[in-house]
């Protein structure tokens, strides 16, 4: 089923524009490039609302945030919604500082997110629902007891924001007003690689620009992609260094077969 | 013929600053080193001129501009000028946004390029041949069909400038005056890899730096640096991770005499 | 001996925040992960006394400065001192312009460091004992002949600052008021990969930070992980570009028997 959904973006190539920060950025171009996409870096509010012209896809990532990148975000935020392109919105470690919950707030207002993606923490501050929090490190993890609740939580906060809602942790969700996906790829070494929740958003961001109908399978492909790519290159990686190449190689030379293959979801 | 290009590098050891963007940086960094040049990151405005004092070559990248960044590009080309050491301008993306024309336009003013790399959008856009259209991904290819008119073109930007102009595509160009290679090196893959561009206009401010005398054949050496190792990792790579590992592996291995073996280029 | 600094890191999982440059910040980040260390990029003066409180090691890195990084630095290394968690401080490149010079001595007067860590020149430049010079490339390398005098500027520069002087070179020195350490680990491979000295440092903070008790040591640790697995990684690798891999490899693999049985050290 995820198949027609990767082969959109190699045949596509969707331009992404990615305001991100720079830890995640080099692994952001390179994952997308993998991927088939184009990545393109943008972030001085002179230019980026001509960049979004040229793009069909936006990322804004709050990692390592400034004002002015801030307010780049919400002029090509506004600018995307305007012309019709799909927006991701990462929340990294809303929690974490004053800065980041104001700025994600003034974000959330000023933009009309189609995906949003972060782990349990940011996403549960980014709702409002914790008051002030740590969200970088996903110290929640979800598991079967716990998934019940918060696909309930995902699903309630997608149908406030309009937004599908992607929960990145052991076991990951994508929900779309009352429905959810749930999916059980994924590797504990992906949380051992810096970036790589910025490279699944980034490729968010792909898959939607290149999948206009079917938001929801389209982030679930993305999803399932970062997932089955993080089990192949674990089984050839000997460590950490090795895993972040293996897991661009993984990305490079999936196709949709393998991807349907591995790919474990369900309804939930 | 181009050994001792490559030798002087590695015996001068010349110290490059580049004023790059934070997705090239780190490969810029390392791909220089592997050359056998030091890489030298600095881009205030406060400091750019004095550590321009302590470097040999300099390397202007237009990628992810801000007013700051590009205030930092005059005073560092306009000192390197006066210091008599060579700059590089990569126009990245140049017709992306009016902040990058304006900004390319202004440095064109200001500094004197000993040479200019971009692809052939990118090279257009800055002679003003086009008004405005994006350079960043190279939508237009270099054929044996069009290469006599893209060199015609190639030989007039520098006659204009006084540069060596680096044409980068399936077929390189490396035109100063009325003169020009053609070179012929080169993989696919090359495009895969985010600011393989950037550091080949870095190699070339290497280059230039330990080659004062005959400044377009040590442009043509840096061209053809990039392609054979480009060639050289393809053939190991499994994808694109490793196909970025193997391209600096390529580069520091890179011995004088593969790459005359390898290089092939002819006077156009 | 070594053993119990490495395992307090794998133990505890330390949150360090960085404030670094962006040809580093990622090595820096992945480096940390492979180290059992969690890493926090931020360098927005609204934010980093926040995010300070939220860690449990600051580490600030001199790269690439510019005055808003300069005071975001003032700022989370004021608060760190206050909240009693460890400060390291990287002098990058302090004598190759007055920005980084003033903004040394600016950070040495606001701030209390725990550990500095820099190469012979960047250090005797920060001591004042040089008045202008270029610190970034090592120019001077320590041997055997020369290490009485090193040694005894680094215990000097202990006592004057109060912190532990890591000073980097083929023979490392750990100095804490009148002990010193030297360690003989390492291999010249490590000086090809763009941002190691950046992660040392880093990884220095962790270690800092997981071992309150006995900082000299823990400094001892930091340096001794880095020349193993620099070892390590050079006998697997086949060029830069894998050396970088092969070094991140080898610190996630490192246990704590492994750095006892390779680390060589003595007092001095």
């Amino acid at each position: 089923m995820l198949q027609p959904y990767l082969e959109a973006i190699r045949r596509e190539n969707p331009r992404i524009h990615c305001i991100t920060n720079g830890v995640s950025a080099s692994l952001c171009a390179n994952g997308l490039i993998a991927l088939g996409a184009s990545p393109m870096m943008a972030e001085d509010p002179q230019e980026v609302e001509e960049i979004v012209t040229h793009s069909q896809g936006l990322c804004l990532n709050l990692g390592m945030p400034n004002p002015g990148k801030l307010s780049a975000m919400a002029l090509a935020g506004g600018k995307a919604n305007q012309q019709g392109i799909p927006v991701v919105f990462d929340p990294v470690g809303v929690g974490a500082s004053g800065l980041r919950r104001q700025g994600a707030q003034m974000l959330m207002e000023a933009v009309s997110f189609d995906a949003i993606r972060g782990n349990l923490w940011e996403l549960k501050c980014l709702s409002g629902e914790l008051g002030h929090s740590w969200g970088v490190d996903a110290p929640e993890v979800v598991t079967q007891a716990t998934l019940p609740q918060v696909v309930d939580f995902a699903k309630g906060f997608s149908q406030k924001t309009g937004a599908v809602v992607i929960l990145s942790s052991a076991i990951d969700v994508v929900a779309k007003g009352n429905t959810a996906y749930v999916a059980y790829n994924g590797h504990p070494m992906l949380t051992q690689v810096s970036g790589s929740g910025c490279l699944l958003s980034a490729m968010v961001a792909a898959y939607l620009a290149a999948n206009p109908y079917g938001p929801q399978n389209a982030c679930l492909s993305a999803v399932c992609t970062m997932g089955v790519c993080g089990q192949m290159g674990a089984k050839k990686a000997l460590g950490n260094g090795s895993f972040a190449v293996e897991l661009l190689d993984s990305i490079s030379n999936l196709d949709g077969n393998m991807l349907d293959q591995e790919a474990r979801y369900e309804v939930f």
